[in-house]
């Protein structure tokens, strides 16, 4: 990943959507397109016409060691040249005007990029310049726009950026990671019986200094005792941990009751 | 959203998550961040120790825009005191080590600080430093850590880039756009009924050429360029287009018709 030497190793191209961007006019911009793309697994970048010519080196310097795929982009005139071996082209547009098209999300189009490339068709994603956007012919050459929903009060998305959340669409649309997990590392969740023995510790200490003697009230400060522990998912490491804490805690406090018991006598 | 003086008027400000940069290195990264935040509906950034001090005016010209978001930025000297009036603290971290917290993924985090906001308490969301990330006692601070579903292989994220994916989450978890239209601009989507009145148009002028002359396959051969027709999804301006060039091109072969039939005379 750290690795310049050629770059990274940065996965298996695969029949991913092809990446095109249309008269880009930064090569910072190229580089950074290129790290996005690899962080969400797209491999294949065509340039159409860049303003300032390709190979550029900025572009390598702002890749992060997404060098593979700068080495392999390829450099069309125009995009009908660009897309005439893809089966689908979706074309990121903010500000559509005057035409008919279908306009997708970008999570709805990373769920029908999935289904098309997962039918061996090829795809194609395609990016207009940094200010003046895809002009009317690149868009008659889709299929579909892709509009993101983001804050209608400021929709100036760089490309790099445009090119992220596409990305991370595409490679979200496949992933199955659950919502929420605990990280555990070496320790695993604790059970019922595991926290119950600890609150089972835990209550006979507070019984035994005192901070349960309210014999009317001690069953609901026990079970919002409870509450809170369980709460907490503690693992089995943690309980361990608590189990110590209150062993010491009430030892400190017993032998702090000899001394004075001492001092008293 | 190219206004200069003072920037661009970014949308309403509310009670979406602060995010907190923490010991951010490149005064660029964090105007790149601002822009990232104003996309995604996320207007409050505070900031850890920024390496280089601040104001920095290389932020307000990366921003485009975005200025009043790094206008009201506010420089903390530590993680402890830049969260300690919210309530519930993320933390994206790629590769955390032998801790046990509970991970999110990017969408799981989203919808779980709209919950949080929509409870009327404050979340952040905190982004370690460009290179080293965040340290462990910053993560002691958290909640939760987010982890973003993305190509293990090249897991090297932008600051920016680790902005706008989450900025781009949190939008799109209280969006309601749906995932594929049809956007028809001046025109609408045609019924049936004009679909159908398009087709015996074209049918009729088929039977007339002698297109359809293979009596045994013309209902075979009309029900196909029916399929055809139907996966357009026409609108009303369509349909006419259509309708005027079946009567052209029917013209067009009658004058030939008749001049060719004058030759012949």
């Amino acid at each position: 990943m750290t690795g310049r030497d050629g770059g990274a190793d940065i996965g298996p191209i695969g029949n991913a959507p092809v990446v095109i961007l249309v008269r880009p006019q930064l090569a910072d911009n190229i580089g950074a397109v290129s790290r996005a793309m690899a962080n969400g697994g797209l491999f294949e970048l065509r340039l159409v016409a860049p303003r300032d010519g390709w190979p550029q080196d900025k572009a390598w310097r702002n890749a992060s060691g997404a060098d593979r795929l700068l080495d392999a982009a390829v450099v069309y005139p125009d995009v009908p040249s660009a897309v005439s071996d893809l089966h689908r082209v979706f074309a990121t547009c903010p500000r559509p005007r005057h035409i008919v098209k279908p306009v997708l999300t970008a999570r709805g189009a990373a769920a029908e990029l999935r289904s098309i490339t997962g039918r061996d068709l090829r795809a194609g994603l395609l990016f207009g310049p940094e200010r003046a956007g895809l002009d009317n012919d690149d868009i008659a050459c889709c299929d579909a726009l892709i509009r993101y929903p983001l804050n209608p009060a400021f929709m100036s998305l760089n490309l790099a950026q445009a090119v992220m959340v596409m990305a991370y669409e595409w490679w979200t649309a496949a992933d199955q990671t659950v919502p929420r997990r605990l990280m555990t590392n070496e320790t695993q969740v604790a059970t019922k019986g595991d926290l119950d023995n600890f609150i089972t510790h835990l209550t006979a200490e507070l019984d035994e200094c005192g901070f349960l003697r309210n014999l009317p009230k001690r069953p609901g400060m026990v079970r919002n005792i409870h509450h809170f522990f369980q709460r907490g998912e503690a693992t089995e490491q943690e309980l361990r941990t608590l189990h110590g804490i209150v062993t010491e805690l009430a030892l400190g406090r017993r032998q702090r009751g000899r001394s004075e018991d001492a001092k008293g006598n």
